[in-house]
């Protein structure tokens, strides 16, 4: 298809319409059936990786990347081959990078004073209560590679880590070679460097990753989670990846920990008519670029606005580099929703529970206080989706698929852990021994009594 | 095996010894093996549930539960129900639960204030950076029936939900018949009422529940997870349960939240022998009678004492009412290792990083800032666990099978979410635009690019 006779339609919906229960439910659905081959061929694969180690690594290394590295020394990356890669970038990509970073790390750190840190208190009786917060020992971060190497989300996931201060943070980015089964060839053309993502070392040397090794698939999860003789084991593994990746992480969930599983990518609108609209159209544009199955949708009381904004996308629709994608995007799962009224769309919104939730209006403030769920919320029109995603500050790791509801954006809070603290006074004991000793008998625990009874009486 | 014959020895180590590395590693080593039939199994009564809804539960509930109710509303509990459980408590069950939910409650207060209040700031362009914490707005609450219910777990699960501020807390408990398959029977002696636990309802009364319903295993957290007629879909299940629940919760994790999968308790006590070994001994009991698999571990410097606990362990096991459990469980898996120092003793728990760390010392504040993972810190020998355990303040709910490595104790944060909050002026998006172009150019994504560059200019 020419991009002359493209055509991007979102449909068309309406709140007053009868069908619109049914329609807008048909529209939301999806559903990341889990596929029984990639299930099983991971579980091998994790298993494989827990029995031999580094040579597993490099077998699949081989056969999925056409890496032919004699060793997983060789698949090591360096921070002289980090601080090359930023050396060579021209100078206005090396400062959005370090500006990037530094918002960022600004932003995180007022996180982190908000909610991480170490708390205690006494009460009446001396009893000390609290919680000490601390780093992860070690996290894994996963990049994925070739086309949707992301630079920024190597900043998003290793900084909030770096501020947590989380002491190593081991990157693992695939590089495979052209022609590799990675690139969907056949596995000729191998060497023992694949191709490189200069922007993402580049990154890596900004962040501050400790080590990186160039793997990746379920064999980098395996990797991390279980350790090699290489690659050391992790506490937690984030980042995003493709399906094997997501069906590895799922699945050494416990031995490490991990931050979600995150499925196509969502933008929401709220507009009340008061932006531009062709502002409106390349906001929707910016997540529809992603991929065919991410979402854009636009809900507004305002029929007449809602015109306006098709008018734009198709106006601008041929001058995008990836108007396929945001074409296919748009038809398949995109809307445009008309509304009763601003609080009837605020009210929609719930329901969504978006990750990325735009409120385009002259009053923002008027209606943030109604929105409950949404992984990020943008305010006023100035605050495009993309200037989030990329430098005001915020994480762009958020929950999709409706998990706003339940979930929070990746934060500093995802690289620390709490360990209560408590610590009884003698009058303490004498107040408490009672209550746990009556409470214990009652569920038949009488080791439990005993231990609070025997903390009664005189020093 | 009479009582008088029963002896309980824990493994004895000693860090100066050869063989300690792979003795401690092989004494540590429990892996909770996923069964294919139970999973299978699992898998189909979440599809049956996902698709008839009351129907199938009400199914699952007559088979293994041996209930012959005739809808779902015949096993709602109510409000009623709860209340006349409390009120036929005599009055020290009454005020233990009262008492300790109001010192649970104030605890998780003061937790939601250090680490659960919305935060914001602008910075020098005018822009406004932030995180909207929000409540749940439901959530489920599974409650194990039968001899192990805990009235205590509930008060943990529920209190932090409600200082949280979620609307609805909806607790499923099952009540079995006598004779039933979940009471080890074959099915007969059924009726539409089963076996209620009056502590757990009685509970539910203190704590708040809004609403609760007489089912369990897999098809009451399909319930909870997809909702049913009757049964509303919650936004996260929390709780303990069998093999069939933990199965369950981690197959419906990504529709719903979930807290954790726990495995076998475990308490780990960290002695310089200041402590009456009776004490430690009875510490260590307490942990072991849960079950046969749960872990008590002593680390001291000071081989007499070890001894000595020995000796009180020989003398105190015969009175205790389940002298077989804690047997098993300490020769099982039970160790008393001897240490070189107070030092190696804490760097040793930073190895297993247990879920609940005693420091039994007087000098608790002097090894404390040198424990990095733990789930709960007891400082100091008049802290015992079980004091811990049911009424200091902090949660009972902790992580196991050392995975404080990377997870925390149950909290307010658990049932709360956050938003990021991003406002940015037009001056913030003249800083941030071109950062934003730079990168997104960089990563082949234009629209995003062209989305930061229309807002570039006048206003």
């Amino acid at each position: 298809m020419t991009s002359s006779t493209l055509k991007a339609s979102p449909l068309r919906l309406s709140t007053a319409s009868a069908s619109f229960e049914a329609d807008f439910k048909a529209r939301l659905h999806w559903s990341a059936d889990a596929d029984a081959a990639i299930e099983q061929r991971v579980a091998d694969i994790l298993t494989d990786v827990q029995q031999r180690g580094d040579a597993a690594v490099l077998d699949y290394t081989r056969r999925f990347d056409g890496l032919q590295a004699a060793s997983m020394t060789a698949l090591e990356l360096s921070q002289a081959d980090f601080k090359e890669a930023f050396d060579s970038l021209p100078a206005v990509q090396r400062e959005a990078l370090q500006n990037a970073a530094a918002r960022i790390r600004s932003y995180h750190e007022a996180q982190k004073k908000a909610s991480g840190e170490s708390w205690s208190y006494r009460d009446a009786d001396g009893t000390l209560l609290g919680q000490k917060v601390t780093p992860l020992d070690r996290v894994g971060i996963y990049v994925p590679g070739g086309k949707a190497a992301y630079p920024s989300s190597l900043l998003m996931n290793a900084i909030p880590a770096h501020v947590a201060g989380v002491g190593e943070i081991i990157m693992v980015v695939p590089t495979p070679a052209k022609g590799s089964v990675a690139t969907g060839g056949a596995g000729g053309d191998a060497s023992a460097q694949g191709e490189r993502n200069v922007l993402v070392l580049a990154a890596a040397y900004v962040a501050g990753v400790t080590r990186a090794f160039t793997i990746g698939g379920a064999q980098a999860v395996a990797a991390l989670a279980y350790g090699t003789a290489t690659v050391p084991a992790v506490d937690k593994i984030t980042g995003p990846g493709n399906a094997y990746v997501a069906a590895a992480k799922r699945r050494v969930f416990g031995t490490v920990g991990i931050d979600m599983i995150a499925g196509p990518s969502e933008i929401l609108v709220l507009a009340d008519g008061s932006t531009r609209p062709d502002w409106i159209a390349m906001d929707l544009f910016s997540q529809a670029e992603h991929d065919e199955l991410a979402q854009s949708i636009l809900l507004c009381p305002d029929a007449d606005y809602i015109e306006r904004v098709q008018q734009e996308i198709d106006r601008l629709l041929p001058t995008m580099p990836r108007a396929e994608i945001i074409a296919a995007s748009l038809n398949g799962r995109g809307a445009l929703i008309h509304t009763r009224s601003m609080e009837e769309a605020c009210a929609i919104s719930n329901r969504i529970a978006p990750e990325h939730l735009e409120v385009s209006s002259s009053e923002p403030h008027r209606w943030e206080p109604l929105l409950k769920h949404a992984g990020a919320i943008f305010l006023g029109a100035y605050t495009s989706e993309s200037l989030g995603d990329y430098c005001a500050g915020p994480n762009h790791v958020l929950p999709t698929s409706s998990t706003a509801r339940f979930s929070s954006p990746l934060g500093v809070y995802d690289f620390q852990k709490r360990s209560s603290l408590i610590e009884v006074s003698h009058a303490g004991a004498q107040v408490l021994g009672p209550i746990a000793v009556t409470l214990a008998e009652g569920e038949g625990l009488q080791a439990h009594a005993e231990a609070a009874r025997m903390r009664l009486g005189g020093v």
